[in-house]
Parts: structure tokens; sequence; C-alpha cells
């Protein structure tokens, strides 16, 4: 427990401490941009310099966990305490100088998401939960929307060129078409502690990386959220669809994703086991 | 000369300060809520309570001076100048406690749009542009994005349930299948400004109404950007689409949105003159 409970406080400080780093690099962008030779440059030194200061401050602390980083790929996998991380999600956010990123630490104990951490510099919000102990954003308590329908609230929406288009584009003409509403915000981290949040009703994207979504979990979990068992079948390593809605939509989510009458882009892209 | 002038300093410091007023009751939200009883009462009450604090402000300076609110409707639409307001753009997202939305003051001389004021509070972000003295925001001076294709950048995209969902997801599809990427952050006018400050490469809703891209159309045009026609046919009145971007990626977007095999739900979408 106090394992848990020390590695609960540290990703909230590390979270924090590297979170203003990087508000200092995006608020320092054009000169940046420069010295950096260019956007795509830029953004990535800013994530790989964020994702060694969250590692480097974890190793002090527990020099045996192991790691999981969009930047630095997995090491120690087989350790006890696996941190999951994403430096920077929604880069394309951070590097057209749009509020929308943040960072997103989880933390699995022998495989099960334990502890999850979102911060947005930008809003100072915290986002945070560890397995027994509720969600926060900062000190308030989350709870996850009411909606039964996607016509009473705002759906999250994500989609990557790794499915093809029609993995994404049907479904959001059914949401549509059923008097729903979303947005893309361009942090699929971010919007997916809002569904924790109560204040999007539902998120779903076709295929998501464990970096972005391991944290939001844990916060899910812990606010009363659905989720689809997005481990299975080598999710860690491989990505998944992720769906996450309170308990009363997301039967209606699960419909409007793979109605009865299924069609074949949605069968070929390897929906999790609850499917 | 000095009556635009003025009207541009009111227009920004007006702004400013209707949008902390604003602040204020997106951060005691959760009371308001309570006190208002319910959702909706309070964020009505709010667009309500901040486009009068704005009228009375334009008012008190200007006495003769026209307005067209979301809230207040058309109000001596014969006079030289017509204040063009939107109290808080992106309701959905204020209601919600996300924070894209933004307060939008446009003004017309003699029915042509001269002043844009578009001010995010949240972030402390004023874009602003007056005819022929740039687009700001804040200090810096804007510049629309170069990119010549879809998949250079990241498109807006907006959609109201004004129109049929086949006005918006055919084209959403089209944007995708040609490697596009796009965010819809709840707030059009935030959005169209994000357009002129090259955060974006440009936006693209089907029906939008003039308080919510009025003031966005003078930033555009002052910060080298390309605007369909809105004001054509009714567009002050009725609303119109609304298609922004760089002169490079123009002629793309306009093609996406309505390809030669032009679909029967575009034609049937009163299209403004340019086509």
């Amino acid at each position: 427990m106090m394992l848990l409970q020390d590695r609960y406080e540290l990703a909230r400080s590390v979270a924090r401490e590297a979170g203003l780093r990087a508000l200092e690099m995006f608020r320092r962008r054009d000169e940046l941009v420069i010295e950096s030779k260019g956007l795509q440059d830029m953004v990535s030194a800013a994530d790989q310099d964020t994702e060694a200061f969250i590692r480097q401050q974890v190793l002090a602390r527990f020099a045996a966990d192991g790691f999981l980083g969009e930047e630095g790929g997995l090491d120690r996998g087989d350790a006890d305490f696996l941190w999951v991380i994403d430096p920077i999600d929604g880069t394309a956010c951070f590097v057209n100088g749009m509020h929308a990123w943040c960072l997103s630490i989880g933390v699995l104990c022998q495989g099960r998401p334990v502890i999850g951490v979102v911060y947005d510099p930008n809003s100072d919000e915290m986002f945070h939960a560890a397995q027994g102990q509720g969600a926060f954003a900062n000190a308030k308590r989350l709870q996850v929307h009411s909606a039964a329908r996607v016509s009473e609230g705002v759906l999250g929406v994500g989609f990557s060129h790794r499915v093809p288009v029609d993995a994404f584009v049907p479904f959001l003409g059914r949401v549509l078409a059923d008097g729903g509403m979303f947005i893309r915000n361009g942090s699929g981290a971010l919007m997916l502690a809002y569904v924790a949040a109560g204040r999007l009703i539902g998120y779903y994207e076709p295929h998501i990386n464990a970096w972005d979504c391991l944290a939001a979990i844990v916060l899910l979990q812990e606010a009363g959220g659905v989720v689809n068992d997005f481990l299975a079948d080598g999710g860690l390593q491989h990505g998944n669809p992720i769906i996450a809605a309170g308990p009363a939509l997301y039967p209606q989510l699960l419909a409007l994703i793979a109605p009865e009458s299924c069609s074949p882009p949605l069968q070929s892209n390897k929906l999790p086991a609850l499917f």
C-alpha cells in the first residue's frame, strides 16, 4: 500500500514539474523552432526532454521500476511497477500553438492499471486517481456524466491515420444522425480525463496507444466510468480501440461503434474481447 | 478614421472586461448552476449578462450605434456602425467546464466588416484586427499558414444540427482520405481566430451565424487569409457556410467541400455566390 501511495505522490509531483518545463518550452515555441531548425524537430526535442526528465525523477526514487514511453519505448517491462508515459499528448496542438495538450503518466502494478495522472499545464488542472481512492481534478472529486443517449451531451472522438478512414467516419455519421455532438480537441488523454470529469459524456477512438490512455483508464474507473478491456490482445504493446463512457451511455456508444450490421472496416479493426 | 480607431479601442477594452466577468462565472459554475436551477439556465444567464454588459458599455460611448447579438437580436440595423456580438461562443464548452470558449465582437461600417476582436479569457489571448492595420494576438502580428494541402497541418471544422448530417460527414471523409487531420474544439470563433494565427490551416462549417464569425472575418482578411463572401444572400441575418484558409490552401478546401460530382446535400445547402 505504501508502495502505491509513494508512487501516486511522485506521479503528481513529477507531472507538475515536467508540465511546467513543457509549458515554458511551449511559450518559447517561436525561438525554439528557430534554434532547432524546424517545427517537427522542436516538438521532438520537447517530447524527448520531458520524457527523459520524468524517467530520471522516477528512477532516482524507484530504481527498479520499468517504463513504457512514447519516445523511449519499453524498458524493464517485467518490473513489478511499470510507468506508462506520454510526455506531451497532443503534439499537433503543442507545435501549432494551441492549448489542448497535456502530460499523461499511468502506473501498472503487475499488469493492472493502479495510478493515473493527466496534467494540463495551460489550465493548471491535475486529473489524478489511484486504485480505490477516487478520481480528482485538483481537489475536486470526479464523477462521470449520467447521460444515457449521445444527444444528452458532448462526445469526445479521436482518429489517427493508423486506421482506415472508414473505421471512423461512418461512426461519426451515426452519432450525428442520433442528435449527438462531438469535439476532437487534439489530445486523447485530455478528452478521456474530461470523460472522467463528466465534461464529456464519452470517448471513442478506433486505435489509441497505451501511453495516451492508461492514466485516463484509472481516472475513468475511479470516477464510475466504463472502459473496454484495452489491455486485451497486446494492447499495452500495440494499442487498441478505446471506448469510454458513463455506465448509462456505454451500451448506446457500443451500438453506434459496431451496429448489428457490422461493417467490414470495424470487424477488421481488431476490436477487443468484450465484443 | 478616428471613428474607427475609437471603436477599435473600445472593442478590445470591453471584450477584456466582459471576458473577465464571464471567466468569473465560468469558475463559479457549480454554485451558479445550483442558484439558477440548471445548466442550461446558467449558461443562458451568463450569455445574457455578458451581452447586456457589452451593449451598455458601447452605448455609453456611441449612443447611435446598432447591434446584432446572439441573445438580443437586431437593434438599429440601419446605423452606420453595427456591433455584431457573440457574448460566449462555445457555450457547450462553457457549460460543461471545458476551456474552448471566447467572446466575439465584430463591427460593420456601412455594411463592411472593419473591426474584429476575439477574446479568450482562459488563455488571456486577445485576437484583434482593424481594417488596414493588420491582425494580432495580443501584441504579436498574425499571418495565415502557408499550407497548400490539407495534409500539411490541422483543419478546424464545425457542425450544427441546423444542417443535415450529409452536409458535413462526407466532407470530413474526403479531408481524412486526403491525409488531413481536424479539430473541432467547440468554438467556431476561436478556431477561425486560430486560422488567422496560422495555428490551423483552414476552417469549414456548413452553416454558421454572423455573430460567430464576423469578428474573425476581419482577423482573417488582415492576416492574409481568404474567406468566402459570407455576407452574400442575407448572411448577416440568416447565416451562411464559412470557408477560410490561407490563399495556398483555399482552392483545395473548396474542392473538398464541393467536389466536381457535387452531391445533392451540398447543392441544397445554399453555398455562397463565389461557387
